[in-house]
């Protein structure tokens, strides 16, 4: 069964570092893959990657031309290490796409998707490891036997096999949260920065203004309003977005144009 | 500003037919990208891919290489299109790594993240294509200002610059939510199956028989016993673990092995 590893942390309150699990690739057999998965590891935030039985990586080769910037510290950083080396220091996730669908059977199952894993890591000091497996077969079952949890992507049923770079990318991409701090990723997950209302108001006067203008027809006029408030409430328009739109209905409403004529 | 495409949508009422979106590549200078967006389409449920001046695609290639399954549909279905074509026949999402970090700029702000546009289109009808840009720069300013709205990726200030078929990847990954029905996804997001309350008590009840059988200090039981829950708890386990347990546990505690000797 799943061993928890909270359950032997020690208690250090709420002081609670970063440590953002290692990444190992279990026999890999395309140098491209592995710097395709250091690649990854770069954009997400993570940096110690480990290498069972890893094809030659020549610094001219594959490896290094699909990592990016990842080619200057991941990449010529990663370890060889033993499989044993990963189920003996580190609370092991082995990756897989292909899962048992029901309790009956312990190798594959249960299993976490890489969000849930997010969210649960998120609470957990201890030494991590994702495990990714070969290409072709990914884990064997004796593999995953000896890990100590089982992650796998929700995908479609008819075609639920995910490329090994691919698989990577998706798992590293959802634990970004607990390798990366708020501050350190360039889009954070935050609203848009919708207008104050005040300037709203001024928008929907302007709106009301110019109906007046072109003398839509007053019946209509409140039915109008609702609908441009709808539509522009469902926008989330950003301050610059309602100045530009103000004025553009400022002009069609006073025509200054004509009036110099 | 951003055009709601909500805001023409017919009034259907609930029927709501999934229709996935469309993904286009704009000027891809690599087959092997195009291949892998193939492949992230099918595992995640798409099937309509549109070429902005795509290089050649060999059937022998890397694009039919990297394909996987998608070598026998979404690849030799893919159609050459102008961007014209994409402007005037869809709403149009963009995606980019570089984005504007304020509302003062209108080309590449406000953006979503995959996330948020997964929420979104799951509530709009409209005939949506997802854009994405040439390697290296990406969608020029030029084309992200005739799109209708910008998307990227949450990634790592210090190199936020994703591979194209890594972010496609993560991209379509997120957007499964509107392309597969629950029932096509061979991982639904659903919790794992926890074991009824009975069979967990009874797991507790063969525990706390352990720990009188071993003489586990009284004074200390019930704190174990709190432990112990806590620790199973945490863990969701399933019928077949708590089965498991329970039956180890009890052999602990009876030895039926020693009546035996």
């Amino acid at each position: 069964m799943t061993d928890d590893p909270r359950a032997s942390s020690p208690e250090t309150g709420d002081e609670h570092p970063r440590n953002p699990p290692a990444v190992a690739v279990v026999d890999a057999q395309t140098p491209g893959n592995v710097g395709t998965i250091a690649r990854a590891m770069k954009n997400f935030g993570f940096s110690e990657l480990l290498l069972v039985d890893p094809p030659e990586l020549d610094p001219d080769g594959e490896a290094y031309g699909f990592a990016g910037h990842a080619r200057e510290d991941v990449l010529p950083n990663a370890r060889e290490v033993s499989f044993d080396h990963l189920v003996e220091n580190y609370h092991t996730v082995g990756t897989t796409a292909i899962t048992n669908e029901d309790d009956q059977h312990h190798v594959r199952f249960p299993f976490t998707t890489p969000a849930e894993l997010a969210d649960r890591l998120e609470r957990v000091e201890a030494d991590t490891v994702v495990v990714f497996g070969r290409e072709g077969v990914g884990l064997t079952n004796e593999e995953l036997a000896r890990l100590d949890e089982v992650c796998s992507i929700p995908a479609s049923a008819e075609y639920p096999v995910l490329n090994l770079g691919q698989a990577a990318t998706i798992t590293l991409y959802e634990l970004r949260t607990i390798a990366l701090d708020p501050g350190d990723v360039q889009l954070p997950d935050v609203e848009r920065v919708r207008a104050d209302e005040p300037s709203l108001e001024r928008l929907y006067d302007q709106w009301a203004a110019l109906l007046e203008e072109i003398n839509h027809p007053e019946e209509k006029r409140a039915k109008t309003m609702r609908m441009l408030r709808r539509l522009h409430g469902r926008a989330d328009p950003t301050v610059q977005e309602v100045t530009t739109l103000l004025g553009v209905l400022r002009r069609a409403t006073e025509r200054p144009d004509r009036e110099e004529n």
